[in-house]
């Protein structure tokens, strides 16, 4: 009789067993960085990877999965990890441990505080995961595994997944498997979610101007069918920014009204004609109703609303702003970029634009259907946008989806993750399983990706520019170093023939190139260097940082 | 009457007070990343370095600063601090973050999790810092400045200091300043530590072939000139690594007995014939006695060790094992490559060895006089030492010593830290004020300094050969993407007349290189990229990677 699998009817390692749920959820690829701690955890990635690689049809269910190592990985890739808080992303972390035995025995191992306390990074990773889990006796991993899945879905945010050395072949029951995991929400009491829906419904039907206006959260939440069923049913305006001024009544739905999102809280409407609708709550001017899910709520509303009552203003017609945007020299200015890229942005397009110039530009442009657009300007840390660019570009490819990637980002934060764009060259040369590593991600997937397009938006001279509009406008400690940037990827390894390389210093060449149907099929992957001037920003952009800087210093 | 500086005697701003008080304790430069919720603060740093550049006499402490924004930049950083932590480094981690008013009022900002809570990031640098200072109220920042910076250089660990956009300008009590700081070690009980040095010397009086072993923390927590005493009076043989077999008493002064820094707890020694040293504790075979310093025990064994009562072995020859190590072939081969160094390496220089295989490789390097090796053992945070090179030079410059810097380091580490060449090749060619930016680094620094040699050690065929040597040696998990090394300076912006870049792929190129005076001179930056073969590792990585191995994997 061997120990290890008596009692259980389908014997499974636990590492099958987490790698088939992550993949039952819709996780195709798995980012992380090898160190003893993960190794042969990582073993069980490829073989599983290539059995799921037939599995062309299922869904990516937008969730993603990394996997780092005790302390030093982790704790590197922490920053990312907060980021997926703050902006209600769920995300697997599992980190690989030290074993149960070294643990127990508190050994002085590297990637230690030396302390002998194993569990100061579990208490740093709770501040920021709605779930921890430290799979240590193989009685209770299954359990523990489906339970913090559940929760990172339904929570849209973080778990932490402790997983030590011997626990990662040890034996648990596979028959599970065979159920699907369950992603339900917890059911609401119908008796006060029909109470709740009943006290929104009273203000939409006697308001003379309603409109809608949906935030980061019901992307996020994934509540886009409730919403579209809402907007397709009562035909009300609906913004995608807080733009609803003159409106008596904003039904708001996934709203995220921090600083960067509302032009330093420049919103003007009142919180007497808002009802917001969150993931866990909802509220009617200064009233809270606790205790259902948006879901929920959302789907009776538009179940029950009435469109006969409504009174829904016309749209106001979107001006094309080119013209009033773009002067007739040469120099292209910021506000004149964002209006233009709204001829090159297809429909599918994916399109990521850092914190800073590009999170801010962007919203002078206009979006074909089915762009996404990729964002993080909560948490604003700046470099993210190259990683996201590439984890975006995986994404699409494991969804089976064919879609241009266009990151747009700036010197300043290009910088610091350039190591992305040796993890793009790589993938995009390598033709079965690729294993690419940059400065915080590697990633094991099957076959080939591409990030289509890539810009490199630039000033003449360099620097954070933000950072200049908040404060210290010509101050040094805002200035970078000169890059040779369309040198980058011949650098990591990539040829001319992999990477098409872009310098664009005049209007007359950006036109010729979005005009280019080279460019615009984008084959592989595109690097743009783009000229504009150091002192110019998007219009957005100076207004907030205006705001900011008179927050941070403001007296009582 | 100015309410903000009534009843000061010498109104100061809180930036001036911490910055001067830096400036006390020996800090010339402020490693960081500028960001709004810390650009007033920044603009207090060139002004007090000017003035400080003139003061070439101070002397460099051995203590650090860097000064991060609030949850992007801290948690960025956070990887680096717990290092510091974990290997006995005192750092202070200044946190520029939201005005007192704006955490107050729960606002949602930038870089903030979304939920109003201000503390999640100090609660997790709790885990890795020995002190935290949230500076919100005027009349006790001078306090607690002083008290954290105590706390610092005492328990020779990072501690975390929280400054809200508004306090940086607020006035406090400048009269203090004229004050030195109290950095002294708190006062033991002279009864409590007679008792224990009587304890200790009874045993090196009794012992036939007592040895001292001198390990990290004597250094890190600066205890060297009592080691020094010990060594000089006693003449007992001295070893810096743990080699005393044969000894029956071991003196063991700062030791960290961590896998790495023991071959995977390979010594012989047995606790039954040691005596170990530490920061706040002395332990005599089993018998532990807390509650005194290293340096006060330390300084009375010193003074009463009786020398004609001891009697030392005569040290073991030291053999240069070059003849043994290098085989005929032209292949450079690990064994060889680190004794042949030593003779290239020259007294007063700064040797960086990277975790992995330099920092096991420089175990066979023999060092003259003077020299410093900065390795991260016990952390082992891959990438740490392109970023610490920098830091180590700038350190050398501060405290105006003219020492080569020498880095060692693998691709697979390498490709992390990248940027840092970036920073290294912009320092080296400003001439004032300097502000360099990189991957997770800033620093304003007064005049010129340079990172003199800096060699990388390529394997011809890339990737991770410690995590090989543990596990997976095909696997493509431990595979990394090709760079263009030699390529990099010039792609940060360096000219070959800045950067002397070199490819070595055979012994004799290596002999050669290591002759040439021009290199050996090292004016300013020299980039060596070493091909060596991908399998080869040096023996002690190999030995303890078998260890971790099994370790790993050790079922009960």
């Amino acid at each position: 009789m061997d120990i290890r699998t008596h009692g259980l009817n389908n014997p499974t390692t636990v590492a099958e067993y987490l790698f088939t749920r992550l993949h039952q959820v819709g996780i195709r690829s798995v980012h992380g960085l090898p160190s003893d701690f993960n190794l042969v955890a990582l073993d069980y990635l490829p073989k599983n990877m290539v059995a799921y690689a037939a599995d062309s049809y299922a869904q990516t269910k937008g969730i993603g999965a990394l996997l780092t190592t005790f302390g030093v990985g982790e704790l590197s890739a922490i920053n990312g990890v907060a980021g997926a808080y703050s902006e209600h992303i769920p995300v697997v972390h599992m980190v690989g441990c030290p074993s149960t035995i070294s643990q127990r025995n508190g050994m002085l191992l590297h990637h230690t505080l030396g302390n002998g306390d194993f569990n100061a990074f579990a208490n740093m990773s709770s501040q920021i995961s709605c779930y921890v889990a430290k799979l240590n006796k193989p009685a209770e991993i299954a359990d523990q595994i489906d339970h913090a899945l559940h929760e990172c879905w339904i929570c849209s945010r973080p778990i932490y997944i402790m997983l030590p050395t011997d626990v990662v072949e040890k034996m648990v029951e596979g028959q599970r498997l065979k159920t699907p995991i369950d992603l339900s929400e917890p059911p609401s009491d119908p008796e006060r979610e029909d109470y709740v829906v009943d006290v929104v419904l009273k203000y939409p039907h006697a308001a003379k101007n309603p409109v809608i206006l949906v935030d980061a959260c019901a992307v996020r939440h994934q509540v886009l069918n409730e919403v579209n069923e809402l907007v397709e049913k009562t035909k009300l305006p609906v913004f995608v920014t807080p733009m609803g001024k003159g409106a008596d009544l904003v039904l708001s739905i996934g709203a995220l009204k921090s600083d960067f999102n509302t032009t330093g809280f420049s919103y003007r409407t009142s919180q007497l004609n808002t009802i917001d609708f969150h993931s866990t709550h909802c509220t009617v001017h200064y009233s809270e109703y606790p205790g259902f899910t948006m879901r929920g709520v959302l789907r009776k509303v538009a179940d029950r609303v009435d469109r006969f009552k409504l009174s829904p203003m016309p749209m106001a017609k979107v001006q094309n702003e080119l013209t009033r945007n773009c002067d007739s020299s040469s120099t292209i200015i910021q506000a004149c970029f964002w209006t233009r890229i709204s001829e090159y942005v297809k429909e599918g397009d994916i399109v990521v634009t850092e914190t800073g110039t590009p999170s801010f530009g962007i919203w002078e442009t206009k979006f074909p259907t089915g762009v996404t657009n990729v964002t993080q300007i909560l948490w604003g840390s700046i470099g993210w946008s190259v990683g996201a660019a590439q984890g975006a570009a995986l994404g699409a490819h494991d969804a089976g989806k064919d879609r241009r990637t266009i990151l747009l980002v700036v010197d300043g934060s290009f910088q610091l993750t350039v190591q992305e764009v040796s993890t793009m060259v790589r993938m995009a040369w390598l033709e079965d399983y690729v294993v690419g590593c940059s400065s915080s991600t590697l990633f094991l997937r099957p076959n080939v990706t591409r990030a289509d397009t890539f810009a490199v938006s630039l000033s003449t001279t360099t620097g954070f520019t933000i950072e200049r509009c908040i404060h210290g406008m010509t101050a040094e400690y805002n200035d970078i170093a000169r890059w040779k940037y369309t040198d980058i990827p011949a650098v990591f390894g990539g040829t001319d023939k992999q990477v098409k390389r872009i310098v664009i210093k005049t209007k007359e060449e950006l036109e010729v190139l979005f005009r280019d149907k080279f460019f615009n099929d984008a084959e592989g992957l595109q690097f743009v260097e783009l000229w504009m001037p150091k002192d110019d920003a998007p219009r957005a952009l100076k207004l907030t940082a205006e705001i900011a800087a008179r927050n941070n210093t403001k007296l009582e």
